[in-house]
């Protein structure tokens, strides 16, 4: 049986601190594009992955109770994908099915049906969206706001990393829900997406504001009903001041603490006695069972224009690291995905 | 009309840091016990006052939007007390009625009926306990643990300033519902009540850990499902890497840090993230309506020595101020209480 190359992305060891690019290998293996003998995995050409913050910590060193998806030094990353099935010992997929799971950073992998999440069932929209709008960020973003913020029309909200895979969408569903929305991004660029592209009310840069709490006052007279929390940190510490009684806080993410050894302290959390603040850290894993009430729900508003999305693609499973290390220099505008292959 | 003398409690200034003693004052006014004509207010002879927690936030001078309880220098303080209506110009009461609510650190209070909460229907058990376990303490730990705690049996509880107003009534809830309970206090005579009193699997001395973090998985070597936060801070830091998935925070004060004036940083927050963690700051007052249903819970297990109460009383109106500063250095062991006049 002829062997394939299949290049991979490799984790050198754990990391501590900021990750670089050179803790990330880049390596060809070979593999044999076959299904061993009685084998129930499935054999996976990868077409598309994500890049997730969340990603960052499996790089770490574990402590305490082992995280099962961790990464292991010398070993290939793992993250979401898109990828086509070219061979299945899973009666429930078969070749050339389209399918978005937990994949891993290499051409071609060998899985357990059970890391595929869902069969792609729809393809007259791009099929890197199953890394973003209709994969684990749309639903994260989908459970986060409507799930856990309870919004109601006429409220007032606030995401942090706005124009990023989550943000984005948590901004523009605010605008279909008839909330005011505002939106915090690290340049220039991204606030002006925020408000040309995404219909936001208003956004700022927060590299740019002295005092978060002024701008946020600028923007939230009257105070913040949802704050859709993806960085954590000093933002956080900035809102909760900020926030009306019964405001809810879904923690989607605090990646501006993922890379420091020593986290930020927020000094403010007597506002969530205070102002009788739910705050609510949640995992998207949590609701997949929503998944096709969601693809009902965001399907037509894709193909009417009424969402719209934006990636940052890069090709080439060699450019991975570096594109996976900018999102947390927030060097990305929109999603990031790394193209493997077209089809 | 005879003027009588009226004993009051006087804030002189706005407060800050920590309270002293000397920040009232015990004055004599002098008060007609009778109800202007026409007045639908209602005059009251009050008999415990409740010494709480919150009151300190009441002392600082207001920043932002008003509480509408606030104190005002040169006035009296105002709190939780048991009152006798001498006078009613509410048809809803009338004289010698018993009531629990919002008054005044005085001897006689002419006050709105709206801040009358619930007339004492029940007085086979100490007229004190209105300001504690049937009061508004007691409804904090029971719609605390009960409605945003959701407990389940068998889950592990960890209870701070637990042998507090609240604190020892969560830490007899979680036994009666199959929890695992412990607490931490302030002192070893405390401690040793929380084991021997109130039936708490264990607890420890946060002022003689070197390591919270260490006494915590001392006591919690399988994680919390249940922290219900009184104190903030050091200990709130502390118990978030010792969450479980889906561990749910009550905050219900964090009383170490009302009298800073920088407060402490929490460092831990990622793990709201990390293990789904919902931290719900909640106010007793959204909670009256289950006043009825609390009390048919709690009455039986009083009158049948299944859950106990420990109150610290002091008597006297002069003695009031040097009671309620005690809180703030855990001087008071259970529930302060100031009796004004016994009947």
């Amino acid at each position: 049986m002829a062997q394939l190359r299949n290049k991979q992305v490799i984790l050198k060891d754990y990391v501590s601190g900021f990750p670089k690019e050179s803790d990330m290998n880049i390596v060809d293996s070979t593999i044999t594009l076959k299904l061993p003998q009685g084998s129930n995995d499935v054999l996976l050409k990868n077409l598309y992955l994500s890049c997730d913050p969340f990603m960052r910590n499996l790089m770490n060193k574990p402590q305490g109770p082992p995280n099962p998806l961790s990464y292991t030094p010398q070993s290939v990353i793992a993250g979401f994908g898109v990828s086509k099935v070219l061979e299945s010992g899973d009666p429930n997929y078969k070749e050339c099915d389209l399918v978005w799971g937990f994949s891993k950073w290499e051409e071609y992998s060998l899985v357990p049906s059970t890391q595929i999440l869902f069969k792609i069932e729809h393809t007259d929209v791009p099929l890197s969206y199953y890394t973003g709008i209709l994969g684990m960020p749309g639903l994260t973003a989908y459970a986060g706001f409507f799930e856990l913020g309870s919004p109601k029309k006429g409220e007032n909200v606030f995401v942090s990393a706005a124009s990023g895979a989550v943000g984005q969408l948590v901004g523009q569903f605010a605008k279909l829900t008839g909330c005011y929305v505002v939106g915090s991004a690290g340049s220039k660029d991204k606030v002006n997406l925020l408000k040309n592209k995404f219909g936001f009310d208003g956004g700022f840069n927060y590299k740019e504001e002295p005092d978060l709490n002024a701008a946020l006052k600028r923007h939230f007279p009257e105070g913040i009903d949802i704050y859709f929390e993806n960085v954590g940190g000093k933002t956080l510490d900035a809102v909760l001041p900020n926030m009306r009684v019964h405001g809810r806080i879904p923690a989607c993410g605090m990646i501006s603490q993922y890379n420091l050894t020593q986290p930020e302290g927020v000094t403010n959390l007597a506002h969530v006695v205070y102002k009788r603040i739910r705050m609510e850290g949640f995992n998207t894993a949590d609701f997949y069972h929503l998944y096709p009430k969601f693809l009902d729900f965001i399907l037509p508003h894709i193909r009417e224009g009424k969402i719209v999305y934006v990636e940052d693609i890069v090709e080439g499973l060699e450019n991975g690291p570096a594109a996976l290390i900018g999102l947390y220099g927030g060097r990305n505008v929109g999603k990031q995905v790394v193209v493997v292959a077209h089809e």
